[in-house]
């Protein structure tokens, strides 16, 4: 299975049934997103009404192609696709995306049809199906973008895969990670599902060495436990996000979309919860946990030391964290001893500590948060610092900690966007994750006490 | 009193007490503020041993300035401040904002007694002070910058005011405002509250005629109900939205922090929105909310039609819309006849409307528009699209439909950052309010429906 979902990431020739000249269709639309995107290997448009398009030699079937064919991206109407598939099994094709739609998400028998048609084939010949009725895939690391959306190439390489049932949803995660600066190791629309389900896929990118961090939307599963199993033991190597659409159940767009019934909420959240899945409620809380388990490890436990320059919004930052259940670490007496010395006698030592006033003092900085981390009361540490002249000696003192410090640790910079771009940009590249509001930093850093509550559970049930 | 505040607001002389020729110092950055920030009046640094400041004629004394001082910023320490004050009396000055800290806030006998000191002195002389402990005030109506916050000056003009117990906060505040393409009206810190208190300035910015949307972020109060009683009658007029922070209690930054015991959370949200007062859970909340507030009329009531142009997203808003206490207009049979000739057969047209397909035809998105604001099964209406070149007609129709609706409108957009410039633009000066993400457009549309109920209900108690 690995092998051929290889076939399907890193594929050496390409085909698009369904090409065409037209530009606004989805047709010519792949084939420009494959050229566009850098792919290096072959891409054979197939429609027999073109010679050429694009610059590309175009073929009048599949089996016209001289040489092999690893991946077919498919976009014809979907009473046509069973042939075309058929024909992709015959040439030796490994895997096609069918990305067009009329399948089980109509609900009608005809689509139901076709799409069991789908499933058969695969399971006769073995060729993988991704689809029917999908955005496609996208890797960076391959330069492949096997999709209509064209803005998935502005996405960065990283290690965050995304494996969603909708494509819609799954654009909109994409484009969340872009406007964090999360890069990505794998974008998967897988649509209907007809063949490639979520339990292979995440098999699969646990053994992908680019995957660091897995994320999926799913809407329902007709048989939710493989993967709950899969899950189980994948969520030990590298952590799992899942996020549920259709909590309501009672709408119709879910239960006909993708073409599945949407489980019950609750038993969803609870049954993937127990299985060491972090179920989140929003693209946002999805991005700002991902950007943490991206560059941070998780935490030995939920005692936090809050470092803020400004006295509000240390407040909010600790509201956050009562209610997300972190605790706010009780200093031991040394560690309140040495801060009373270097903190401000205005200021508070108590957690969170206020270094306002001292913030532009970069030893005084670092020698604070050398004094959190070395804290055997504190697991891990949030900071927090509006976008201030006398707040950088404190950013570059975090920067600083960030080589010899293996306790985790989120920064919230509040600034007008693109001004603190430089302080954002050596943050991050220290694997300091930063978030532009408090209450964020503090949902990220949440995500890695949870992973660490979940990597300490010897037997997840 | 307005007229007091006028003069704090729209001065024509500003002096610095505390000016400094240290570029590090606050003396100095408040000066340099004025001027950047373009204020038009006159600039008088107050500094004994400065004859100078900034190509600025600097004065030994506020006495010494030969005209009048409508505002004196001061930035002395805390102990130099009483006697500053007395002097600004002396002199005429109608206003002063106190930056410096150093008294209720850091809980010592010295500190409760300056601050007990510069009660009486407004009490008794009639000058209004804003602070101690305070980030001062901003109004871009006048160029006005009095504050050592440099960023605030980056805010565009607009109708959004912000009152604030904690300048971090209202700093967080602002910065989120500016990210989201919101304008403001006045910023205040508001400090140690030692004489203007939120429910004066709530008064004064219910007649504000440049105030649209009123934002309060309050940490405790020691008479809430004086402040309550004034935003029953204010929200009839205007919306309040309050984040409080310090909801944990316990914590002793909080306890201190601007000299304010915080108060129980619970007590204060149920009072506060029985009041009318919309209160709100995090900065991006507060945002989203405030923005649709800013651009879009109050919603007559909670049902709503959603117009996506994908599938999954469209889910996930319906989700949302049930969470936040939105019901998901059931369209009239004469809709959904109209619909149905209209949406490609293949999608729904119960709610969710899916227009996929049809995205991209102007005149079909725009009568499907029509056809849901005209149904009278709708109060509200939220557009949902991601970046894709065939959902620009939508989007262009959306534009359109703005000139001659009236029913509430927040629309998605998800893209990469930039990329939609164009789009956003376009809506935004149509005054329909953009979203990054589905859940937000949410967020949005119901703060329209709650600020509706506040006007219907008839007598808030």
């Amino acid at each position: 299975m690995i092998e051929q979902l290889n076939h399907i990431f890193y594929p050496k020739a390409v085909a698009v049934i369904g090409a065409s000249a037209d530009s606004k269709k989805v047709g010519f639309i792949c084939v420009s997103n494959l050229l566009e995107g850098g792919f290096k290997g072959e891409i054979c448009p197939v429609n027999p009404s073109l010679t050429e398009l694009l610059g590309l030699r175009a073929y009048p079937s599949i089996g016209a192609i001289p040489g092999e064919v690893d991946l077919a991206i498919i976009v014809i109407p979907a009473q046509l696709t069973i042939s075309a598939v058929e024909e992709c099994v015959a040439k030796g094709v490994k895997g096609v995306i069918v990305i067009s739609g009329g399948f089980k998400e109509v609900g009608t028998d005809i689509g139901l049809g076709l799409q069991a048609k789908l499933h058969d084939i695969a399971n006769r010949s073995g060729i993988r199906i991704i689809g029917p009725n999908t955005l496609g895939v996208f890797n960076p690391m391959a330069n492949l973008v096997a999709s209509f959306q064209t803005s998935l190439a502005l996405s960065k390489a990283g290690s965050v895969a995304v494996a969603a049932q909708s494509g819609g949803m799954c654009i909109c995660i994409v484009h969340a990670l872009i406007n964090h600066n999360i890069g990505v190791s794998k974008v998967i629309g897988l649509g209907n599902r007809c063949d490639l389900d979520f339990d292979e896929v995440v098999t699969y990118l646990a053994r992908d060495k680019e995957t660091k961090v897995i994320i999926m939307y799913i809407e329902g599963l007709e048989q939710p436990k493989r993967l709950m199993s899969v899950a189980r033991k994948v969520v030990k190597q590298k952590p799992i996000l899942m996020y549920k659409g259709g909590r309501s159940g009672s709408s119709r767009a879910t239960l006909s979309h993708t073409g599945a019934l949407a489980g019950k909420h609750e038993l969803y959240e609870a049954a993937f919860q127990q299985a060491g899945v972090i179920t989140v409620d929003s693209i946002t809380e999805l991005v700002d946990i991902t950007k943490a388990l991206d560059l941070q490890p998780p935490a030995s436990g939920n005692s936090v030391a809050v470092l803020t320059a400004q006295a509000g919004p240390g407040i909010v930052v600790a509201d956050k964290c009562r209610e997300l259940g972190l605790r706010l670490a009780e200093f031991s007496p040394d560690t309140r001893k040495r801060l009373r010395q270097l903190v401000s006698p205005l200021n508070a030592i108590d957690n969170p500590v206020d270094i306002a006033w001292k913030s532009d003092e970069f030893d005084t900085s670092l020698e604070i948060l050398k004094i959190l981390i070395e804290d055997d009361t504190v697991d891990a540490l949030i900071v927090v610092a509006v976008f201030y002249a006398s707040n950088m000696q404190l950013l570059q003192a975090v920067v600083d900690i960030a080589k010899y410090n293996r306790k985790p640790i989120t920064v919230c910079l509040s600034s007008p966007r693109g001004l603190d771009a430089a302080q954002v940009d050596a943050l991050e590249k220290s694997l300091i994750p930063t978030y532009p509001l408090p209450e964020r930093a503090v949902t990220g850093l949440a995500g890695l006490v949870r992973y660490g509550e979940i990597l300490k559970s010897t037997n997840p049930l």
